[in-house]
């Protein structure tokens, strides 16, 4: 039995570019299916939330352009709860839009606000850890991100430095950090006192628009001007006008770095932001050679640590090669060692700069 | 001015499996654009081959599931000059095959088989090189091969041993070599006595037919039973009824090795048989980075020595390949080192025993 005061939102207008070409801009990383189950990474979020929110309380916000696949990948969404953004503003103006909207429709309402492109192993851990969230931010003034513990010196993720335990697995956080060098993450991986920052937080809609209130008052000013239109039909034209408008931040960035009742809860539900090939790889099942082939056709000679990502029924023959993605995506493909992974939004610039959008 | 006794056999019924996935059985390396001139292989043979015969006595062999093909591409050639074989039976059948068509047709024709999938830079040597063969071979009871001087110690050709000089840059053969390993061919190279055997051979219809009758008794008793359907609408039905019972094997070795009135005419026009991806690679224009860019996108990084093959506008951005094979082929991707891909074929055997004809 869920709570009706319960609402969540998936947040789904990033175009993946870490991943090109398998994810393209016109169709991003969220909305393929990355392990061939015949769930895209959205509709697997989505799956997910349902045992913890009721599915009337369920809103996605994506970018305008992405309303046609949302709305093919969850029939189940009624168009009043997909938020469509004219812009791409990062996280805050989003999260302080959805807060506005919920509050608008339930002043009491707690939320869950998460990517839709992460990967979640364990469901089950992961309905136990966002009820116990729920639980503390409804009894708490606080905002709660999840916190993973690392298992490695991972310099892909932000990390949370923990303060002093308040509660079964919730403690304060002392500080957020950028994304580490190797060395400071051996350090940080070492102390113990460092979590992964999942971005995925919990708090009551009232609380999030409070501490916008306090530490982002360019935007929420600006959503604050929308009082009266929110989960009605002049919405989407007020946000037309005035999303645009709002800086482009992060909520981390925005608020969560800066106030002061902040909060993490460790949990352990089998997480990866997928940020990356080799996230990808690390996070997939391979083949005695160590090959990772992701939804597609492969036989490979002499090659290990590699992974193929290919859409459809394409066949991949390859011959000596040693950690190297390949990704092919119907009119473009990518051959790079996965050490090399970081460069490749640089050569999505490179074809933009040479062949217009032909290829994005 | 050409003459009229002179006939052309055009060969072009080969699957060119070397070249998978760039040639697939359904359009093989022959039919194909390689060199993004606007012409395939096949086309750049019957041009180069009006200069020299008269175009209505151009005939072409092929398997009959490319007759479709050679209509598309060569639509001024007339069905009855398409012989088309129900089966793959190497050359010896193919041109005692064309050798009792074109004798039906003109007892006293001489003409030049060649192959379809050749490359030939130098239009203009060939053509004098194809003329001083003509006029010898009309001129003695001969079997002509055209010999290349080697520039290198091939291990891909055969050879074909010289004696002594008959006529200007024409030879008795001494002996035929099949292909010699690397230090054979070393010594080959030094000699200055070995030549490369370009698979173009010219003669009088009538002498073939003769040295068939002596070498290939078999094959030539097959056609022999024809005489009277030659250039008639029964020739289809008894080819399609006897071609098959032909023994596959080829001219070299079924008539050229054994008969004792075999000459070489030693040219030079540009020749190379693309044979190998590595001898495409060799005779194409490449780019600051030694990449060769097949008739596609390409943008490399850290890459050197890649042939890139693709069809269409794909786009293919490497990072860190050196001395690789890239051919995609619509459903088909092969990464393989230039070094080994004379287990190309072992790879397309491997994909049929696992996907069965999808791929080839």
């Amino acid at each position: 039995m869920t709570d009706r005061h319960r609402y969540c939102v998936i947040m789904c207008g990033g175009i993946g570019s870490r991943f090109w070409p398998y994810s393209r801009t016109d169709r991003p990383k969220q909305f393929i299916d990355f392990f061939g189950t015949g769930r895209s990474l959205l509709q697997m979020s989505y799956d997910r939330i349902l045992s913890v929110v009721p599915a009337e309380n369920i809103i996605v916000v994506t970018n305008t352009v992405y309303a046609p696949l949302v709305r093919e990948q969850l029939p189940d969404i009624d168009n009043s709860r997909i938020l469509l953004e004219p812009a791409r503003r990062n996280t805050a103006p989003c999260i302080a839009w959805a807060a506005h909207h919920i509050a608008a429709l339930d002043p009491e309402a707690s939320m869950i606000v998460t990517p839709s492109d992460h990967l979640i192993t364990r469901d089950k851990e992961f309905e136990t850890s966002i009820l116990k969230g729920f639980e503390f931010v409804e009894s708490h003034d606080a905002l709660l991100t999840l916190g993973i513990r690392p298992t490695r010196p991972e310099t892909g993720y932000g990390y949370i430095q923990i303060g002093r335990e308040i509660g079964d697995g919730i403690l304060k956080v002392k500080t957020f950090t950028e994304k580490p060098n190797r060395e400071l993450a051996e350090v940080f991986l070492e102390s113990g006192e460092f979590f992964w920052n999942s971005g995925i937080f919990l708090w009551k809609a009232s609380a999030i628009k409070k501490a916008l209130a306090e530490h982002a008052g360019d935007i929420y000013s600006i959503f604050e001007q929308g009082n009266g239109v929110y989960g009605t039909p002049a919405e989407n034209d007020f946000i037309q006008a005035n999303f645009p408008g709002c800086m482009g931040i992060s909520i981390d960035f925005a608020v969560m770095e800066k106030a002061s009742n902040v909060y993490v809860e460790c949990v352990d539900f089998g997480w990866n932001d997928l940020g990356t090939w080799s996230a990808l790889y690390d996070n997939s099942p391979r083949n005695r050679d160590g090959n990772v082939t992701q939804n597609c056709r492969v036989i490979a000679y002499n090659s290990h640590g590699n992974i193929f990502a290919v859409s459809g029924e394409k066949l991949i023959v390859a011959e000596g090669l040693e950690n190297y993605i390949i990704a092919d995506a119907g009119d473009v493909l990518l051959i790079c060692p996965k050490s090399e992974e970081q460069r490749i939004k640089l050569m999505v610039n490179d074809a933009k700069e040479k062949y217009g959008d032909k290829y994005l």
